[in-house]
């Protein structure tokens, strides 16, 4: 049998533990192994040559983007190579008239973002890792952000892909046509697979008219449950259309203070932090804050205080990673729930002394409460955590993952939730991409294969 | 072996020759044969029942919803029973704090949307048809309309699904938030599958804020090309944010008059319909049409002037209808590709001497040729047709279907677009969820199989 060196060109194979070391995990607080080897293909056909190759010798493929994923879904699994698309970083095509991208899928999302900036158009999935983390691995996650309570998510945008499939096949999936009705939507099916039925080397992505210039409003709380309210009511009220719906609380505006002073009264426990594009409507949005119970609220007087706003925002996870070690959830409940699950996620903390700090797309019903270990916790009080806090939100009618996808972290949870009989579907619809279980073992929620080696 | 009659309550089954006529195929001018039976169940488990019987006895299953659709997917196959679901047609629920409604699949289009605006509440998919045709249809085909080119498709909208799949498993697919990334998108493969996967019973639609009042634009040209130029070259100026961009050519609204006189000079060749909502935007496109060769263009000055333009626009099938049996195109293709592609299809139709009317969604690129045959001309002749505008588009780009579905009547074209390799897979995927393929035999892009009677 010919090694990976053999089959592919020089520089492609890395196995130099140093580098490897920078390869196995992503940024979450989950199990790893040590990987085989590191492969970073420079286009498809070595994609196709590495995924056959694994076919043949039976080795477990480890796609992977940038790394910035937060559910150990780019984690590598006991002899395993990793696939970095790394080097696939090339924006191939912007068309103003169709206005769409073509990219390969280590185009960094901020990559994207300047380049359609340029001929006026916009790529409006914003996950908040957007300077890091790759277009491939936003398709992979079905990644999400502070525009999707407006805009959508990555699913939203993604209009075509060539892949190779875990059997080796390449395929292009989709059209560059706005609409397409032509069979089942393989496309769709692809976004949000986390690398389990095959590798993502092309991607079409639908691009918008520039968004107009914003308005920021902020709006100071007493408790974080009623903010929540107050955010959701707001985000209805006649004539404000958000554009981003934002909450934080305590926890996380005090971490985010030690990077970039906020100056905040005392009395404050939770953020809400909209934007709008029309005069009336910021208005509007101020009121709307303040007769739902605002101890103050006001609208940004400048673009530079509007950033500056939404960049303590998008700081969060930076801010409270410096408090220990983080895990996030991404529970993503209705948006009438909101305020009482975040009531509850409160309460769990507390009878479990684990700090959490929690920011959320709450337009979106999205949160991201941040469990902090800052040494001093066992490794099972963090799950048992993290579990009740998941068990919370499919109670409340909601799902364990809202954008960062199941990955390894909530693989039991989506099982539990999913059921199973999904969950036995999701396994053979696996096997018509995948036939060998080579990809991504042990991600998502589809049946364990037997002869998969998991962490 | 119990017969259907058996299993199911008394009035479900119809044999009645005169009664099974009005449920053997949809509008479009393609083969049908005579079903075995219809049946009309009353709730999920009757489908199930109905499903189970089925496998049981090898039968083959053409759901149906209101029989509107354009493509031939309702026809009824050999010994088939057609499974109508227009007895489930109860609205369940209408959420304003999610903005979503739970419906029932034979729910009519039109029925949601008065229900919705009457919480302020807006579902934008509007196909022409959408006083008659149901939701369960709309999410079989993903069904489009005039709003898609701002407001996007069916598939855009469905939250959440309850099917029953063509093993007779009752699944619930999808969640009521916003966000979802939990594990392969099934809701979204289960769109646009035209029954060939399962039996649509209950669907989570998205539901948006009420539009705004809307000013209509004409625009009116000397050729249908240069109309579609016109259009695109306006829907992308700045400031113009279109609601609906449409167009007709003069073979078109000449019907349509004779339905409501429009009273058109004579030198109009094709007409290009824009909605906006601001004013600021309407003077821009007027500005915009005449800065691209409009031989006039004015916006409505009254809100019965608009919607008595959007209603020409709408009766465009009904009108042309008049004219001979009609069969409908539904080719999508790059918004820059429009105005060649048109033009090519009045050289084919001038070439074989079949007369057609186009109206296109052309801010989308989705084109409705329409070919007429007044009795005079052979079947060969208007598929020869049919079929060389299928392979224009796809040679420009586009897809043989932009919101009808491939049904019976693109099934060929539809294979040939998507090629081997995607059809192989689509047949996988298909029996994942239908392991017997009874489920609408013969319509979509799967490979034929070996036991299908087709028609």
């Amino acid at each position: 049998m010919p090694s990976l060196e053999d089959v592919l060109p020089p520089g492609r194979v890395v196995r130099d533990p140093a580098i490897l070391v920078a390869y196995q995990h992503d940024q979450e607080h989950a199990p790893w192994s040590e990987p085989a080897a590191l492969v970073r293909p420079i286009n498809t056909d070595e994609v196709a040559v590495a995924i056959a190759w694994a076919n043949a010798t039976g080795t477990p493929v480890v796609p992977r983007g940038a790394g910035t994923g937060l559910s150990g879904g780019a984690n590598a699994v006991p002899g395993s190579v990793v696939l970095c698309v790394e080097q696939m970083n090339r924006i191939l095509e912007i068309d103003p008239v169709e206005r769409l991208a073509v990219v390969q899928p280590g185009v960094l999302n901020e990559q994207l973002r300047a380049a359609a900036a340029e001929v006026g158009l916009w790529y409006p999935p914003d996950p908040s890792s957007r300077e890091m983390c790759s277009l491939g691995g936003n398709v992979a996650t079905n990644a999400g952000g502070l525009c999707c309570v407006r805009y959508g998510v990555t699913r939203d945008y993604v209009l075509a892909l060539e892949v190779v499939t875990g059997a080796g096949q390449v395929l292009r999936l989709g059209s560059r046509t706005a609409k397409n009705a032509v069979g089942y939507h393989l496309t769709g099916l692809f976004v949000g697979s986390e690398g389990t039925l095959g590798v993502v080397t092309e991607i079409t992505l639908r691009l918008r008219q520039g968004q107009p210039p914003l308005t920021t409003i902020i709006g100071a709380f007493e408790s974080t449950a009623m903010a929540a309210s107050a955010a959701v009511a707001t985000m209805r009220a006649d004539g404000v259309n958000v554009e981003i719906c934002e909450l934080m609380d305590e926890a996380t505006f005090t971490a985010v203070d030690a990077l970039m002073p906020l100056e905040l009264p005392d009395e404050v426990a939770s953020l809400v932090l909209l934007q709008v594009t029309e005069e009336a409507a910021a208005a509007q949005a101020v009121a709307a804050l303040e007769a739902a119970g605002a101890l103050w609220a006001h609208r940004s007087e400048s673009p530079q205080e509007s950033a500056l706003l939404i960049e303590a925002r998008r700081r969060a996870f930076e801010a409270v990673s410096r408090l220990g070690t983080v895990t996030t959830e991404d529970v993503c409940v209705p948006v009438g729930q909101v305020g009482p699950v975040l009531t509850e996620i409160e309460s769990i903390a507390t009878t479990h002394g684990v700090p959490i700090a929690t920011v959320a797309h709450v337009g979106d019903g999205n949160l991201h409460p941040m469990l902090i270990d800052d040494g001093s916790l066992s490794q099972a009080t963090v799950r048992a955590v993290f579990d009740a806090i998941l068990a919370v939100a499919v109670a409340a009618g909601g799902t364990v993952t809202g954008e960062h996808g199941v990955g390894l972290l909530k693989r039991d949870a989506a099982i539990g939730q999913l059921g199973d009989a999904v969950v036995e579907l999701n396994s053979q619809v696996k096997s018509v991409f995948d036939p060998n279980h080579i990809m991504n073992p042990g991600k998502i929620a589809v049946r364990a294969m037997p002869q998969e080696a998991l962490i």
